[in-house]
């Protein structure tokens, strides 16, 4: 791919274009934050766009005007008009829409509330416009990566890897949940990140047998495991890392369950290739966890898409849920983080972000697994 | 109010179905995990609630499992039945529903995205249940806080005013916007809160203009004024402040604006008493600036409540929108952050955290205003 990062924006709505007309819309009223990001690169934390057949309109309040004035000058972005909401977004939405005349407006279904859809067709009854929910349009493109968005991708799994090997130094005994989940939020922002990508999980002896278990007063001791687990948000992409360390000599059965999901974690990761289904990869992990007597151990999927959304496609799971098991193609970024949780004796997570290229996968994180 | 904080979540199940039966709905899908916190004490980040007349049906999935059933042992929650997912949230929740069989059932329209509704709707619809759409029922209890709330966010609201009075000197010359926010992000830690509540701002100079400039690398000088805003989420309970300060001698237009944005903040407040409606509170802030000649630079509301989100009802705003600009009562807490941005000069902005109580409010922040 050779497209000129300060073109991207336009390239992208091309695509979408082609999926509005695919799906017989000639609007799209863009409501999902990441997916306006996507299309025209503006970050605020409110905003809108109606993507038409020739023009995008990008709709944003008194807060941000000058800051998406500046980002529609330079480097100009030609295909976009802007929009200062007046009295609220919906208003501006419908103004726009009762201009322009789609005849069939799509909606991003799976964000809108409910409410919204209601408020919106009310006020759009009287134009000869008609809602259709549609769903995945935008995030079915964001799960391939474009040039630019693998760059950064890279450029950030590259940033916290570097973050990583010393942050998880950091647990250590005698210190609470909640002080390594501070310093290790110090460390991803001191790495350049705009933030954590989610919140920090530090979950150490009976705790880290809870797959999401929030930082908190316990103290860390001799004879813990400590799963850690963190991300940043770097130019607004999400990478997320977890490794799970011991403190003193693990107990054998400790020992058992780090063995079998490191196991799980490169049965994984050899699976991803263009061609293999979400479902394929996560059966490489499940398949081991099962063999050592952990099938039951591990309750949560193998992986997720990375991008502008910490949780994005595909989602790599035995049942991929209302999504579908399509084959990965090149381009596309995940976790791979299998886990294996004991009540009584710990849990061990793994986890690591891919890239699927031509014939496999390149690792983007990079840091070592020690048992 | 003398409810026992561990019967707190029984009382708010019981209003709220006050609510349901006035609004002609049997049962309740709670997908709002705010509305889900309050209601049962669940924090997770994925979850789901039916309230039906007699019970409770809290649905979880693998992750939350072991965290669910020890918060509903003790203190034992009667009311409350657990599920825990197999498949996903929507079959999980629609077994319930065919199982107790409510003829009427709400869902939280605000919320519920298009997609999921529509989900729900076509897999009840050989039950003989009908999906309502339902707005605002738990959120307008939230608004009103209950004595364990209230302590809460006065406790929250004193350890972010400790917070604050040594962090505004973390705005020195020479630092640059993103250093600044992470001693701030840092300090909101180290001072007990869970996390940041919102991304922390530090604006500096002509980024003091825009109000909600994002932390970049500008290098404080002195001449600058800096707009500080952060909050931080303690228990699950959201407060945030806003100071600005000046590095150096200010000139004398910025201290136009800084004598201003005072005298709004002060006029507000003075203004909040029951019966006030959010549109005169926020009437009071804006005539002053009218006043001053800055009615135009003050584009957004003067505040909006705090509780389980950083942004809830009430919205003090010219027009609530949506929301009926019903008066206010006491137990409600919002912020009263009026502010005025002009190119060119820069912003102010000044912030309380305010309590409505009988014949007026208490301020919970306790910051001085310097100017």
């Amino acid at each position: 791919m050779n497209v000129a990062s300060f073109m991207i924006h336009d390239v992208r709505r091309s695509r979408v274009r082609d999926d509005m007309r695919a799906a017989g819309v000639e609007a799209l009223v863009v409501t999902h934050l990441p997916n306006l990001r996507y299309l025209t690169g503006f970050s605020g934390t409110a905003g809108a766009a109606i993507l038409g057949a020739e023009r995008c309109v990008l709709i944003v309040d008194f807060r941000y005007a000058a800051a998406a004035r500046e980002l529609l000058a330079s480097p100009p972005a030609d295909g976009v008009d802007l929009e200062i909401v007046d009295r609220g977004f919906d208003e501006a939405i419908v103004e726009v829409l009762q201009r322009t005349r789609p005849p069939r407006i799509g909606i991003e279904a799976a964000s809108m509330p409910v409410s919204r859809f209601n408020r919106l067709s009310a006020a759009l009854a009287s134009a000869s416009s008609t809602l259709v929910p549609t769903e995945g349009l935008i995030e079915a493109r964001r799960a391939v990566k474009d040039a630019v968005e693998v760059a950064t991708l890279r450029e950030a799994a590259r940033r916290l890897s570097g973050m990583a090997r010393g942050a998880l130094a950091f647990a250590r005994e005698g210190r609470t949940e909640r002080a390594v989940a501070a310093d290790i939020d110090g460390a991803i922002r001191a790495a350049g990140f705009e933030r954590p990508a989610f919140e920090t999980i530090v979950a150490s002896g009976p705790n880290s047998a809870r797959p999401h278990a929030r930082p908190g007063d316990r103290t860390l001791q001799s004879g813990d495991g400590v799963v850690l687990d963190f991300g940043g948000v770097y130019d607004g992409y999400c990478v997320d890392l977890t490794r799970t360390v011991h403190l003193g000599v693990p107990a054998p059965a400790f020992r058992r369950i780090a063995v079998a999901v490191r196991e799980a974690h490169g049965a994984a990761i050899a699976a991803v290739r263009p061609g293999a289904r979400p479902s394929q990869i996560d059966a490489a992990a499940r398949e081991v966890l099962v063999r050592h007597g952990l099938g039951d151990a591990f309750g949560h999927g193998t992986g997720h898409g990375l991008g502008l959304e910490v949780h994005e496609d595909p989602r790599i799971a035995k049942l991929p849920g209302a999504r579908p098991d399509t084959p990965v193609v090149p381009g596309m970024v995940f976790t791979i983080e299998p886990g294996a949780y004991v009540d009584g004796i710990g849990g061990v997570r793994i986890e690591d972000d891919v890239l699927v290229v031509d014939g496999g996968c390149e690792i983007l994180t990079d840091v070592p697994i020690e048992l």
